[in-house]
C-alpha cells in the first residue's frame, strides 16, 4: 500500500487506509508528519471525548454501551484505546479483540489500541495525532480511553474536548486522592456498577467534592451519572451529557481562550518531538558521554546542542 | 539570602540554603540551571532509590521506616516525596507535615515534597534536579516516592538507580493490570500490610510473574519482601536489598550502557525545557493563533519555530 494517497483514502471510508495511516502516526518521524500536514486541515469536527478512570472501573464496558448508544443515534464513532502497559506489555493487543466482540461488523465503529511504541513524542503526542486522523476520517465521536490518574492521562484527557471520568464503588477511601486529583479535568462523572453496594455514597462524595469546589459563574457543572455498563444503564444520559457539554463549549465566552491553549500543547509537544528527532547525531552522542562521566551539566549539554542547530538543512519530508 | 554560594552552604549541610535551592529547582529558568551546572560534578554519589506503588499501599510509612533503618546503619536519608495530585491540591503540604512527625529534630534526614509548579519540564525534570542538589548535599541516600503506574511515574523510577514497588493484599484483581507494568521497572518488590488476609497469594503471585517473565544470565532477580510498615517489619531486609541491587548495578556488564541510558534521559529532558523557554515569544503566538484556525498543522508551526532559533543569542545564565 502507499503512503501517498492515505488521507485521501481515509477520508472516502478506507479502514485499511485509516489503520496504516494509525500505525505510521505511531512510528512517528517525517512519515507521520506529513501525514498530519495533510489531515489537519480536514479535522476539527469530532467531538474529542476522554474517558479516563481507575483500573477495574469497568471503562472498555462503558466505551462499548456508550459507541451502541451513539450508534442508535445515528453518529459514527472511532475508538482509540490507550493501554498504560504497554510500553511493557502486549496487552493492547488482547484488549482489541475483546472488544471488538460487541461492536464488530459495524462499519460505523473503529477501534484502535495505542500502545507506546518508542515515539520520541510519546504516547500523548501519539493519541493526539491519531484522534486527528479519526477526526479528518469523518467520525462524529473519537471516544479515547486511559487508565489511571497519572500525568500522562492528564495530558491524554487534555486533547479531548470533553473528559469522562469513571469512578465505582469499593476501592477504599484510599481512592480520594485520586478522586481530588480528578476533579479538576472530569467534565461528566460516571459512578458505573451502580448496582453496587456504596454506590450512592460514591455518588454523594463526588456532589459533596464537587459543590466544595469553587467555579467561575457560568461555568459547566459536572454531572454526576449513575451507570451499570453491563446492562446498558446510564448510557443514553452520559451520551446527551457530553452533547450538552458540547454545546457549553461552544457557547462558552472563553472558547478562544481555549482553542489557544490546546494549540499550545500541540505546539510544544511537536516540537518536541522534532528537537529530539534532529538532534540525534555525533554531538549528541559527545553530550551524553560528558554527562555520563559528569563533566557537563544536562542544561550545558542541550545549550550546546541547541546552538547546533543553526548550521542545519530545514527537514526534507518524504 | 543570596543564590551566589547556595551549593556551597548546602554542600557544608546548610539545609535553609537546600531547602531554598530546591525551590529555585522546582521553578526551573536560568537560575535553576545555574544552580546545576555546580552541583551535578558535586554530585554522583548518593544511592538513588525510587519507591512507587498505588495509593493505599503504605508508602509514605514504608518510607518513614526505611529511613529509620538507614540512619540506625548510620546512613543520612534525603527525601523526595512526589505528590501526583499536587497540579491541582496543596496535599503535598499536608503530607509534609505527616510524615514529618516520626522523623523531625534528626538532622540526617532532610524531607522535601514535590510538586509540579508550572515548570516547563514537568514534574519528572524538576525531581530528578531536585536528587542531584540532595546527592550534592552530601546524603547517602535518596529516596524519591511516587504513586501509581502512569507514565510519568515511570519517568521518575528511571531517575532512580533502584526502585522499590510496594504492594498490598486487597486491591483486587484489577490491579493485575497495573502489576504487569510494574514488574518492568522493579528492582525489589515489597508486599506491604503482610499481616492481613491475602498477603500470601500476593507474594506468590509476584514471584510466578517474575518467574515467567524471562531475564538475561547474570541479571538481577528481584526479590519479594513481606512487610509491615506500621511495626518496622521487613525494613532491614528491604535496606539490605537495595544494598544488594547496588552492588550488582556496580559490578553489572552493561554498567556503561545504563549510564549512558540515563544521561540520555537527562540530556532529553533538558533539552525539552530548554528549547520551550527560548521559543516563547512573537513567532510562537502567531503559530498557535495559525493552529488554534487549522491554517497550518503543529509539526510545519514546530519546523518554523526550530528555524528562528538560529538568530538567536545565546543563552545569559544570572
Amino acid at each position: 500500500m502507499s503512503n501517498s494517497d492515505l488521507i485521501p483514502r481515509l477520508r472516502s471510508g478506507d479502514r485499511r487506509a485509516l489503520a496504516r495511516a494509525i500505525s505510521l502516526i505511531e512510528t512517528g518521524g517525517p512519515t507521520a508528519r506529513a501525514l498530519l500536514a495533510e489531515a489537519y486541515p480536514c479535522a476539527g469536527t469530532a467531538h474529542l471525548i476522554g474517558i479516563t478512570g481507575p483500573p477495574g472501573a469497568g471503562k472498555s464496558t462503558l466505551v462499548t454501551s456508550l459507541t451502541q448508544e451513539w450508534r442508535r443515534n445515528g453518529a459514527t464513532v472511532g475508538v482509540i484505546a490507550v493501554d498504560p502497559s504497554s510500553p511493557f506489555t502486549r496487552g493492547a493487543v488482547l484488549g482489541d479483540r475483546i472488544r471488538m466482540q460487541a461492536l464488530s461488523g459495524d462499519p460505523g465503529v473503529f477501534i484502535r489500541s495505542m500502545a507506546s511504541r518508542g515515539r520520541l513524542g510519546g504516547l500523548a503526542r501519539a493519541t493526539a495525532d491519531a484522534a486527528t486522523l479519526l477526526d479528518a476520517a469523518g467520525f462524529d465521536l473519537v471516544l479515547i480511553e486511559t487508565v489511571g490518574a497519572g500525568q500522562s492521562e492528564v495530558e491524554i484527557a487534555r486533547t479531548a474536548h470533553t473528559t469522562i471520568v469513571v469512578e465505582v464503588p469499593g476501592l477504599g477511601d484510599d481512592v480520594q486522592s485520586i478522586k481530588a486529583g480528578m476533579l479538576e479535568i472530569a467534565d461528566i462523572f460516571v459512578v458505573n456498577k451502580a448496582d453496587r453496594e456504596g454506590a450512592e455514597q460514591v455518588v454523594g462524595q463526588l456532589r459533596t467534592m464537587l459543590h466544595l469546589g469553587r467555579r467561575e459563574p457560568g461555568a459547566w457543572e459536572p454531572p454526576v451519572v449513575s451507570a451499570v455498563a453491563t446492562l446498558g444503564r446510564g448510557s443514553s444520559e452520559i451520551v446527551a451529557a457530553a452533547g450538552a457539554h458540547r454545546s457549553h463549549l461552544r457557547n462558552a465566552a472563553d472558547r478562544a481562550a481555549s482553542a489557544q491553549a490546546h494549540a499550545e500543547r500541540e505546539l510544544s509537544a511537536a516540537l518536541q518531538e522534532l528537537v529530539l528527532e534532529r538532534l540525534r547525531g555525533p554531538l549528541w552522542s559527545a553530550m551524553v558521554d560528558q554527562l555520563a562521566t559528569r563533566v557537563r551539566d544536562p542544561y550545558s549539554a542541550a545549550g550546546m546542542l541547541i546552538a547546533s542547530l543553526k548550521g542545519r538543512e530545514p527537514e526534507k519530508i518524504t
